[in-house]
């Protein structure tokens, strides 16, 4: 065991972390407000390769590990949560086309989105089934040179403001093995965007409603083989989950530091903050379970990378801890900063309101104890 | 010991309740969206008496005790939380000029606030006292006819669109006892009002600064005599935890019956969200902390109705229960509704922003542990 | 609504106080230690009528109210959590007889259980079905002139100690509608205890399981009519849930009434515990959870002395919050003894042991979440 | 980074596995109901290194890392609590002998201590000072040849059973650096056994006070330099605070694994306890903390191999969140056996009386706190 990062960690953490606090964490605040998506400083990241981390170098990513890339989105969050989530979805999406892609699919997309220059979505939930992916609707009916796509997606990040979407429909009977996976012009005919939706928080990346009106869907956008959606969107899920949980740590990491300084600078009854002890105590436990969760996430992004069977549970309890904690010490440091942390001048409740999705994407942390706790429950291996 | 509401009670809840769900909550949303102080409403709430229901009789007011305004105030929030809150504070403040006030005082506010034709702001909070209302830095200088007011209050609900302030400001010395109160017109020259604060909820009521420049404040202004104030403010406080902690409950209550209604239409794998064991669960423990902090609060209220001694120590453990069980509700009741709890179509994510603040109001919910440490710790007596 | 103890329930709880601090405390530890049984002290408490406190006055009860009797319970745990565990179980299995015997079983057993110089149990659970009480396997077969016993009890409270058994056994079909009720004396032939369970607490109790081998029941000994039983079990588990809650309670409440103290005197980096904030805040935590427990056990007595629809849900409520709030409060009071809580020179494990099978008994607190949660998604009735 | 145990560690745990689950396990709640002190298991592991797994191998240790000794400590946890505790402060006293021992103290202790042969015991708290151990009032005065030891220890493991006991003293001034270390032979003229303290747990082990009386102690028995004790004290907590947190893990692993079967056989309502979603839920939750916990310590292990700057505050955390969760899963793991984990016929609550010290050991769980908010609030340095 070794919990030292590399010398190429560091020095991508290093890079991730002055592009967040110089580029992203200075308009964060306004970004929210503005509901402003900042396509800009996204293609910026891309620069610095931030847009196809994990993608194949053969596909133009930087073919990074999962566990490297848990180490860069970090930083990125503590710059702004909601761009970095973004930023997560792209890669991930970028990463299903340059691995599952036609020639002709990686060719069309793959240069443009690991640079940032194009963006991508991902398109799996439905308006009936949240967590119950398996029983999606939307379908791809096979024609004579491709596919006829029909359906309603929700909570499409980014829809309407990308160039490509990773669409999960069926071609098949029900259940899963029915499922295939598509990558599709944003701009098809047929492609109808809903109103962006008022959120909590995410306010600087839009999220809409996408319909598929009779959109024709050539065969080369299909990744993999028919049937191979489900499976992907699976493994799209364990290292979605990953990232997600990242955002949070990230974030909490950022709202921790600001209460620190707040501590140490506020004054009450004479003496500052920082003097009191239950408010210290309060402090190191956040700090404690913050840490405790960055290393479950380190552990589920190695445990990935290196296809242990129980990679999925590992992501899931990742994702259910690292969620819950990142929205546990923002909520703990927006209270430390009492009424100012309650008003937008100051970043914490803006840090709350975006983490908390966190909890619910990618597999609500309901649905991640359901994948956890079958798995205690399958059989008699050992307990992790 | 006897826990049926009395048939009065009964009554006012019933009208209570027609008037939450027919004249706020049909807004509520919106009023939250454009920031919409809905004055009209509250004018109506006042013709239900709602302005002054514990103001005495004498002056106008229902001449309620606390535990009926609680039980009437609780169904209020259950409609709009913020506006509940207003008046909440309105009701207190119109308390104390309609308790402490001069003849003239009383004269010139009473008859309208408990209308609610006019309103009144709370101006304790300072930039530098949050919590630490004794080191108050406002002066009231006595000049020959009355006082000259200098300062700066911060956080002020309804600021700028009220009609009298209720200000603490220091008269004399150090510390608590230098503390006078006053009834000061909202429109005195001197007045000076900051931009509306951009808050996480609370949105249906402005917050402003407020700045004191030389503002001639007459004599007969003065509530009590000069020195009062801090004595004022502490039993204002009372009151005002057991208002504010109401509001959590009523919003809670809201929050959970939507979050009931949800789950047993909304299928996931096939059947409602109601079937599923570790969502009755989570619903069982949300009602029964609900039911617990319901009572707690009501116990509080009759206490201080009584004069009980330990009133102010039943009157924190009310605030910081309730207010952290509100929370904690809304904040399940969001997750309940997975994605749709996080879109401002459904109410979830407004009722968490709209409870978060009621932790930090009218004292955090840490010095509510320090008031409670302190009389458990004080000396041989039993414990409560 | 009035929360204020009547003059009679002041005075009931001054005599359990002053029993409970005089007769019990002293002698607890004691019998933890060497697994007394304490006989002499429960008839004690017999003559001052609290083995017959809700049983009705034509049977020689006091025929008081739940709430007076969860009043005088809450007292006398604070004496000896466990001999008040017995008495409640005592108390409602005296009850079942007075209510539901015939003339010949409430001559035979009324009067003197109520005196505490003959002891009753109370034979539910078996081996296969702690929670699934319809379930149960225990025959009562008709006979020419009664019925013949088999079958197995387990953890049955005072067995072997006491002097008749109220006893659920199937004289029917399957499922609830066959089971039926008995008082059988405790040394019929047939009746056979089990050793002694060694178990975490509970010490002052000998716990048995009994088996019954062709156990000669006579007519007469049958409580209510046939097929009556499960009814019965489930108003006696109402009243149950009550009284367990109440031992909490009081056990919480002596716990943190000696923490205070130790606080005040244990002096550590120059001073008292009690000048520690995260310290102070603790406790102010640990009681305010307290009096919101101890009220809503009240209200559920209330409730269920009312005969109010929702009079179960109430207990099932009262039971769940009660026991974890008690036991975490016990739990927390060993805490701030450091290394003294953990050993037996002080009371404080003895505490924690004791009121852990709170939890568990008269329905585990999963059971109670079971029951709040249906009632909550029956139906469209408002939620409490 | 590398989350993989080596081949060395994986041979290490497989070795302490099968001792524990052979020699330990089958014995572990006899030696708690007899509290006997397993001195000739203790031996055998003695046999395997155990007893000086990072002893320096120039003194006969294995001369393991803290995280190799870690990892072994884990598995020997699940076979019995208390026993690996005691080894885990035998193993901390030997190595401070072996580390700061003069070359006589190291040539009469080392040889029988890393082989279990003989045995070592650790005197620092005093009765009057637990947590502030600078403060310590045991003297050590010099004399020509020597030092004359008196004062008083509590709570000293093994004490009474032990051959070696490192005593920490007062040779100099008042606080930290007057604090100087000995090793005393146990059964020096003077050194007085108190009784066995009865305890909540850790039967299989003797605890006592102990008083000096004019001890007669030689100058070769001082460890370092006078004045050094306190220094040494404080290092050999970071590893004695990762030692008891491996010790809940372990355990708490092994209530896990024994609740996992638990639920795969019992059945309740017709199904086993395993097909109930609000249970799986609560095994997905402990296995997510476990794990978070588990690789918290290892961390925090590696920090301390590494002489990170930051590693006495991980210790904290690993201490602090380790024992917390292993406490909360071993009475989840109770809660999950209902009225079968509150007997002594199931290891449950014996689990959970055993680990329950851990949170009170090696610093209560409140000094963590302290030590982990001062470093946090230090100064301007980066948070962890």
């Amino acid at each position: 065991m070794d919990f030292t990062l590399s010398e190429d960690q560091q020095a991508f953490a290093e890079t991730a972390k002055q592009f967040a606090q110089q580029v992203l964490y200075p308009h964060a605040a306004r970004w929210d407000r503005e509901h402003h998506f900042p396509v800009a400083e996204i293609r910026q990241a891309g620069e610095l390769g931030f847009c196809g981390l994990y993608t194949p170098e053969t596909e133009g990513g930087l073919g990074l590990s999962r566990l490297d890339a848990a180490i860069i989105f970090e930083q990125l969050a503590m710059g702004c949560t909601t761009t970095t989530a973004m930023l997560t979805i792209h890669n991930m999406a970028t990463w299903m086309i340059a691995t599952w892609g036609s020639t002709t699919a990686k060719a069309m997309w793959c240069p443009h989105l690991v640079t940032g220059e194009k963006l991508a979505s991902y398109c799996l939930t439905e308006p009936g089934a949240g967590s119950d992916a398996a029983s999606l609707k939307t379908t791809a009916t096979a024609t004579a040179d491709g596919f006829i796509l029909n359906g309603a997606k929700v909570f499409i990040s980014g829809a309407g403001s990308t160039d490509v979407l990773v669409v999960m429909a069926r071609t098949g009977g029900e259940g899963a093995a029915g499922v295939s996976a598509f990558a599709v012009p944003a701009d098809c005919e047929g492609v109808i965007y809903g109103k962006a939706e008022e959120k909590m928080g995410w306010n600087a990346q839009p999220t809409r409603m996408i319909t598929f009106e009779d959109v024709k869907v050539e065969r080369a956008w299909l990744l993999g083989e028919p049937g191979d959606g489900f499976k992907m969107a699976m493994q799209g899920l364990d290292g979605g989950r990953i990232n997600i949980a990242t955002c949070s740590i990230g974030t909490a990491q950022q709202a921790l530091n600001t209460a620190r300084n707040y501590m140490q600078e506020r004054e009450q009854f004479g003496k500052p903050l920082a003097a009191f002890q239950a408010l210290q105590f309060k402090l190191a436990d956040m700090a404690t379970e913050l840490v405790a969760a960055r290393h479950l996430v380190r552990l589920a992004a190695f445990k990935l990378d290196n296809k242990d069977t129980d990679r999925t549970t590992y992501c899931a309890m990742a994702k259910r801890f690292a969620t819950d904690v990142g929205f546990s010490v923002c909520n703990e440091a927006l209270q430390l900063h009492g009424g100012y942390g309650y008003i937008k001048e100051y970043p914490l409740e803006r840090h709350m309101r975006d983490v908390r999705v966190h909890q619910i994407l990618e597999g609500t942390n309901e649905i991640m104890r359901l994948i956890i706790g079958r798995r205690l429950l399958a059989d008699e291996r050992e307990i992790l």
